[in-house]
């Protein structure tokens, strides 16, 4: 049975679009998989802490160098990356904020992207000197937008540092099985924002079972 | 007088570069405008709060709507602002973390972008609905990266979402009169990373005095 993690973003909580996605998303997972492990990661009402000094410098340095308060900065982190490892899909609620993704998120990756825990790093190899170390992961980005335009060729894909920054970090990660579903438009009517939700939906539970092949 | 407005967004103190860089600019403003006015925003080593839920309810509804919670939870946002409203050149000093901005310099951008206070809306004009609210106002972006390749044309150019972002927002809120220097390549050795650095502060200080013709 696969582990699905739900992760939520938003600073809303009942208004916001993105759970709603990701809420449709477990319904119809569940609806699938009766007996469905099914954990919870919440950022958007969490006080997720940024990098600080002591995480930086731990983080570059093998863990026997590591003082305790170098070890304590690391905490967040530690839970966050373990709770990935444990996770065969992953289910990424976010709005776009300003164009990218919420600072909680960004806190949160921030927090994920490690040195030898989920990427390494080679020098030498100056073109490609990534390599992820997560594996065999699917990730679902369901994403909200108040404006819309952002595909591939649309007049706003300049404006979108969300789904390509998204994708981006996750595949650096290890993390290349990803599908982006996303609603568009809440600030421009209510008719095509309603069509744009209705058709998420669909999509979602179109690749849930497209997953089961 | 020009008023100035340093803001620090690196993690790290002692060892940031980018700190350095802002270091760099406040040295030979000083040299040459002997009554300058300087004031600092820290970012990197405080804990910049996320938006939350009273804060997205109330920057879209009108100020006398708002209840004491949302008007407290909008505090932050206002000080923030207030600042940037009073400063002529902005000095921003921004590591790149993950490819992007640190979370705590996103969460300020998530404070400072706020309807009606630094950008209008029109949702009748589609292909151009903002319009950015601060005028007359000159943005330094002093950047530093782990790796290098990201300038228009090299083989990193898309895994930029650091310069075109900070362009992207500053932009949106009528800051256009922007200038970026960016040191490289702190990862790769550090010859190459020693000639980038002292053509970044050669570069701070042309630019202070291109500013004064």
């Amino acid at each position: 049975m696969k582990k699905v993690l739900v992760i939520n973003s938003s600073a809303r909580t009942l208004r916001s679009h993105s759970r709603k996605l990701t809420d449709v998303f477990i319904d119809h997972w569940k609806s699938i998989h009766t007996d469905a492990i099914i954990s919870f990661r919440e950022l958007g009402n969490t006080d997720v802490p940024h990098v600080n000094e002591n995480w930086v410098a731990a983080a570059f340095k093998p863990e026997a160098m590591r003082s305790e308060e170098e070890m304590e900065a690391l905490k967040t982190s530690n839970a966050y990356i373990s709770e990935l490892r444990e996770a065969d899909v992953i289910v990424l609620g976010a709005p776009m904020y300003n164009w990218s993704i919420p600072s909680a998120l960004k806190a949160y990756i921030d927090q994920i992207l490690r040195v030898n825990e989920t990427w390494k790093f080679d020098s030498t190899n100056i073109l490609h000197p990534y390599t992820g170390l997560l594996e065999n992961k699917t990730l679902f980005l369901l994403l909200s937008r108040g404006a819309q335009g952002y595909e591939k060729g649309e007049y706003n894909e300049h404006l979108d540092f969300q789904s390509t920054y998204l994708k981006t970090v996750f595949n650096i990660i290890g993390i290349s099985n990803i599908h982006v579903i996303a609603i568009n438009g809440e600030s421009f009517g209510p008719e095509n924002f309603k069509k744009s939700i209705d058709t998420s939906h669909q999509n979602i539970r179109a690749l849930i079972e497209a997953e089961l092949v």
